[in-house]
């Protein structure tokens, strides 16, 4: 996938067809006061206007350079499943969360609108419009909920994931959190990880769902049901073939590298490292490792690593590394903060008018707005430029410019959602562009130490 | 329900029934070595050892004084859909995770054993067995990382929310999260956020799914959408009636409130407060209400509240609190770190031998394990003890001792899944639950500062 991507076409377009019907509904996965709001809107007109509804970030977590986008491929495939069934209408119904004009309205509710957005997997700053919804007020409304919880929880994870990546520099980082997860979110966060540069997943579910590789051979408990180390590692060899990786920390590290090697060979794929001073032991299970003579056996760490662990290691004779909790809780920031904010929206005389919340300190501005990252001769991003201005303008915006790099993509239009933001498909789109987009940041970018977004924001006010 | 639990009779026992099939699978919600690991076991005969899993956490997150167990529940439904059917095994098949004879061993897999543990709601320190598992290896293995990940989410927000609801004194605290969560572990936030003492929640599905109170009026967008507050607020008032809460702060907050006390009158439910110093602005706001004669109207704030937010507002005249991202990320702790461990296992001569991993600082005490709560004879609760030895003497132990409460409950016997724990049943007991192990802590406990866990744990060893 290139930055330049080919307009559309109707077979990638597909329409919500009645075969999402097979599936469980996504549409009661949101807040009761987005139905409430409608029952009121519908009754006095205003769920009619057009509006234009835009996701952002206000802030970065504390010292993060960048945020990475992940989530859109999810949000349209919940969008196909968004939609009011028997047992939805029944539940909203029997406790009386709206009326009956509002029940009739929902029975045949489709998303009908238009929504564009930066490509999953591109690199955001604060207040860059990551997607904006257009349709209705009733229409696009519905979506907040289910838009912000994909969006934030996977966009966390893929943002913290970036960074271990590019501690790693090189090294495959493998995703192994999903016990510290919820169990499902567990499958978006293996999806965020690789997207974010990470070499595959423990996750079946995601595995399955998204085509990404799993990897996984065998924990402690392996071990210890066995009579002893030696058994379970022939057991585990005769099972997966000497190229697999045994774990080998279960009771003394030295011993337990001699019984792999003893067992499998020198052709023995890999020994894990889940416990310890992992620098030293890495070194010293190398050292023993070479001179049993198995000098291409690769050596998996495992045991609470951070982007800081990985960056640490990045002396020592490590292969790969194995990374849980802190990848699928955004290693300290577990959701992104990100908003759904109506910026426009048709007024009394039919033509769409900014809006923005004044008080306190979270105001937003209004008015529809779009993106695009300068880059530098050498084409390294140098600022983030968020346009403003006239809506039409705004909406028909197109980069004259050779070194502003458009961000906004179509995602959904009138309702048919395009194809190739979705399933393993999109994710193969994603991988790329978090590649490509990290690649294009300025150096600084990738430290890991507290500072500033790695490049400013800027206003580009059309006329 | 009393801490004294009737044995599960017939009626309450429910067999893993064929109707699960209607519903997804979650047996691929799973690290795949779960699975690598069974091919091994299954080819050597280990897999059909009877083993004793343990599910605990070694630590609280820094500072906090107790946990809360939540997601029993939901690893009970969990339970009834982990099967492998058609489509599992296709996929498992096709990428070569398990050969022929596991795949075969697997379309007839349903989980036979057995699980005790501490009711949910109940509070845990580090050590206590929280669950265990009891089966063949090959069945109790298959379940460890759907376990965990459902457990360590859930009882991590749990954990959260009672610190809460603690700091809330009485006043009601409303979860409203769900954005700032994946989709799916926002239905689970909402459920463990009412177990720790919420009293509702803005989340449709988790109010479908296990009968909670569901909550929410109008967002600012709402108020947006029209061409003037008052007009928003009269259309509000219209369909909702004057018992409504009217979000009062998308432009001035005192003209907010005036006009909201115009429009729906003295009879006006409550006003919401989203942004802004809201110490001060509760102060001038129940001024202002009182002055127009709305001395009923109730303030409800909801702007990135947490424990230590609702704490400093208790001297605010505030009548309700809505909580959204801390509570939902488990307030700083997103996970709970309970891993899920072999402690026990038939050896060659068919009896159960203490296993445990030797190697690092990971070392956990084997055997079976079952705990009582030390009262003292006010009731309140003056150790956690762990009661560990032979494994007849620790399966069949009943405390003798009156101030000895006992904590391990049946939850599944033989695969039959006891329904008081699942559904909106096993919500209720667990609030109960909850309600009554808290109070039942020293006065210390309930401090939001930094500081030790709230009781010991010792450990009782039977001979």
């Amino acid at each position: 996938m290139s930055a330049e991507l080919p307009s559309p076409s109707d077979d990638v377009l597909t329409a919500l067809t009645p075969t999402a019907r097979m599936r469980p509904s996504t549409s009661l996965l949101t807040d009761r006061y987005e139905l409430t709001m409608l029952q009121a809107a519908l009754a006095d007109g205003t769920a009619h206007r057009h509006c234009v509804f835009e996701v952002f970030s206000r802030r970065l977590p504390h010292g993060r350079r960048y945020g990475v986008l992940a989530g859109t491929g999810r949000v349209l495939e919940a969008l196909a499943d968004f939609r009011f069934g028997e047992d939805e209408l029944e539940f909203l119904s029997r406790h009386r969360v709206v009326d009956a004009p509002t029940l009739a309205w929902l029975e045949d509710y489709r998303f009908g609108g238009s929504i564009t957005g930066y490509a999953e997997g591109e690199v955001f700053l604060p207040g860059s419009p990551v997607m904006v919804v257009e349709g209705t007020f009733a229409e696009a409304l519905l979506l907040e909920t289910l838009v912000l919880s994909v969006l934030n929880y996977d966009s966390a994870v893929a943002s913290a994931a970036s960074r271990m990546t590019s501690a790693a520099v090189g090294r495959p980082c493998l995703e192994m959190g999903s016990r510290r997860a919820h169990e499902h979110a567990a499958v978006a966060a293996a999806r965020a990880a690789v997207i974010a540069g990470f070499a595959g997943t423990s996750n079946l579910e995601a595995g399955r769902r998204y085509d990404l590789p799993t990897i996984g051979t065998a924990a402690h408990s392996y071990t210890l049901v066995h009579d002893d180390e030696r058994t379970a590692f022939a057991s585990q060899v005769a099972a997966q073939g000497a190229g697999t990786t045994l774990l080998v920390d279960t009771f003394d590290v030295a011993q337990g590298v001699r019984n792999a090697v003893d067992v499998a060979g020198r052709d023995l794929g890999a020994v894990r490292l889940d416990s310890g001073d992992l620098l030293q032991l890495a070194q010293e299970v190398r050292e023993q490792l070479d001179g049993l003579g198995a000098t291409g056996t690769r050596i998996v760490v495992s045991s609470d690593l951070d982007e800081h662990a990985i960056a640490a290691l990045a002396v020592a004779p490590v292969d790969s590394y194995g990374v849980g909790t802190s990848v699928v809780t955004g290693s300290g920031a577990p959701t992104c903060g990100m908003v759904y904010k109506l910026v426009a929206r048709e007024g009394r005389d039919g033509t769409l008018e900014p809006v923005e919340k004044a008080s306190a300190r979270k105001g937003s501005v209004g008015g529809r707005k779009c993106a695009a990252r300068r880059l530098d001769s050498e084409g390294r991003a140098v600022e983030e430029v968020v346009v403003t201005g006239p809506d039409d303008a705004v909406a028909t915006w197109t980069p004259a410019e050779a070194e502003l790099r458009r961000l906004m993509v179509p995602l959904v239009a009138h309702g048919a959602v395009d194809t190739r933001w979705t399933g393993a498909v999109g994710v193969a789109n994603a991988v790329e562009r978090h590649q490509a987009s990290r690649a294009e940041l300025p150096r600084g970018a990738r430290r890991l130490s507290v500072g500033d977004p790695a490049i400013p924001t800027t206003v580009l006010r059309l006329t």
